[in-house]
């Protein structure tokens, strides 16, 4: 039987590092505008114990989404050694779209994919060209996405891609503006001869009838800074619990339709949105099979890169799949699952085998 | 062998009446701001004689597009007698996502399927809500990334939506603003045991090396009004070339995919943009197969409706399936194409026979 493997990844990380000192002196305001009573001392120290977060990187403001997506791309057509020519579809996952440096609306029309097409060079006019929207765990819904295609006969080789400018959307009178950050990474995701390897199973599920809002698009938290405008806002707490309950749930469903057992695990690749969130949903997850989670199961970057969205998880797997992460190495035939968690609320989860090398 | 049939359809067309004398005062420029000599009811009457379009249709300042995809979304549900709990997925393209009356912000964060999901009140966590961007042809693309899910046997019944408010981007100062409307419309696109009916084949192309940017989100043409905002701008004559060469070459490369010959097709449904172009492009198909396209093959909307983007092909649809378009009648057995053309440029094609009646 034939597989689909993960032939190529690349990322790009933006070359700005923006620390938390760099918050030091903002206005932060609860959402009902009011101040809030700590020294922004105290809240960056809390906000880091909580998240993890030390610094994260925001784009050049000549770059845009799309411009970060192509990097990637690049890369990741360049390490899965392939014809651009010959790729079949391009799946692009965002959540803002392009939003020019210091403007206020999103740019999607065309779609991303369609300008990362464009500035790939790519004249196959057969490789279509479209975007979704699922939260964070865009790029993974469009990795499955591709798996569908392959499996429905559609073409052989996609191009799965995750970028955001999340800089671009936060609310400087907002805490929670210090958690977002840039970025962009890319898969090639392909058919493969070599069996028993790539995607094993997958799961999706969409939480939407409390938790539709719980991420959203709102005004800033003063309500005289530019009135009507609107900026990322999150119920953090609502997302922390609804996290914790879900993420280990679809990721225990996804193990169960590949039919391994825990033991088989040797990775876990989270969506970046809060140190502590992902390690306690990795203790409820390995809790579910009445294990306790392995030492180093879960390789991390939100500590130097903070939370890009949909290009979290891409990222990491590039960097652990270019030994690039100190500690985490995979060999073939080595199991990992990768799950993410965002706006929607959506959730969603990949057990994938490492195929052997080339 | 199992099939993939639409089993329900809905649409809703908003009640605002917008009449081309409503542009008689319009300050129309050129895309360099120069003004333009003629009078604007010669403009209108030219306007008039190569789009087709007599008025259009805006939403209530009440109503976003994913307000109006519930509304499409309810009726595709009840048409087809489900229960909405069983829907495994639900897609919804668009271009510009909620743009709330007044505004110039995009919101497309949750998605507009999780706004959708959320309102139509479905709780079942295994059906997943993403958008998908692909310019005007959207809709037949999330009707085939459904129909990829079917074939890949993950999930049975899917509900399509495509859902549009262009009257909340178009630039007062640009003549092309007479062309766009607001719409949504919805199908269930489901797996069934009868056998030899419904999709048969499907096309899908992305041209985006000198094409991308022929639809774009630009400037005004009076630089002094909002500079720095933009609006949906487009190059109609070179997207009319465009259309002209690339929408009937996808529609053959369809129809042979399905081994039909071109004397099976009954009834042709083409993205309403422009009646001269989609009258061209009609043309031009049966050129290909040295045929002449017959007496009435292909239902139109325009000259009512406008050009409401991803809405067209599926309003269109649920008309003439629910016997509202005068001399267009569709009979189980019966073949019709379906294709789109837009920004990205994107262009795509759906063989499809209609299924016994239930």
């Amino acid at each position: 039987m034939k597989s689909i493997i993960i032939s190529g990844t690349g990322s790009f990380v933006p070359n700005n590092v923006v620390d938390n000192g760099q918050f030091a002196k903002a206005d932060f305001r609860n959402i009902d505008g009011t101040e809030i009573p700590n020294d922004n001392a105290v809240i960056i120290r809390k906000f880091k114990e909580i998240t993890g977060i030390e610094e994260r990187r925001y784009a050049d403001s000549t770059m845009q989404a799309s411009d970060l997506a192509t990097v990637a791309a690049r890369k990741a057509i360049d390490d899965a050694g392939i014809d651009p020519e010959t790729i079949d579809g391009i799946i692009l996952a965002h959540n803002f779209g392009n939003i020019p440096y210091g403007q206020v609306q999103t740019d999607i029309l065309p779609s991303l994919a369609s300008r990362v097409k464009h500035d790939l060079g790519i004249r196959n006019p057969d490789c279509f060209a479209f975007d979704i929207l699922f939260g964070c765990p865009g790029w993974i819904q469009g990795v499955i996405i591709a798996r569908q295609y392959i499996l429905a006969g559609d073409g052989k080789r996609f191009l799965v891609i995750g970028a955001e400018t999340l800089s671009r959307v936060v609310d400087p009178f907002d805490r929670d503006s210090m958690i977002f950050a840039d970025g962009a990474a890319a898969a090639i995701v392909e058919e493969s001869d070599i069996s028993d390897c790539g995607i094993l199973s997958v799961a999706s599920r969409s939480y939407t009838e409390k938790e539709a809002y719980y991420l959203r698009y709102s005004e800033s938290n003063n309500k005289e800074h530019t009135p009507g405008l609107r900026y990322i806002k999150m119920d953090g707490r609502k997302i922390y619990e609804f996290a914790l309950t879900n993420v280990p749930a679809a990721m225990a469903h996804c193990l169960e339709k590949s039919h391994l057992a825990i033991e088989n695990v040797k990775k876990v690749f989270i969506h970046q949105a809060n140190e502590k969130m992902d390690e306690a949903i990795i203790h409820r997850f390995y809790d579910l099979f009445e294990q306790k989670a392995p030492e180093n199961v879960m390789p991390m970057s939100i500590h130097k890169y903070g939370n890009s969205s949909v290009a979290t998880v891409p990222t990491l797997l590039d960097e652990v799949l270019h030994s690039k992460k100190e500690g985490h190495v995979l060999e073939p035939g080595d199991v990992i699952l990768m799950a993410s968690v965002g706006a929607g609320m959506n959730v969603n989860a990949i057990t994938y085998r490492m195929p052997p090398k080339r």
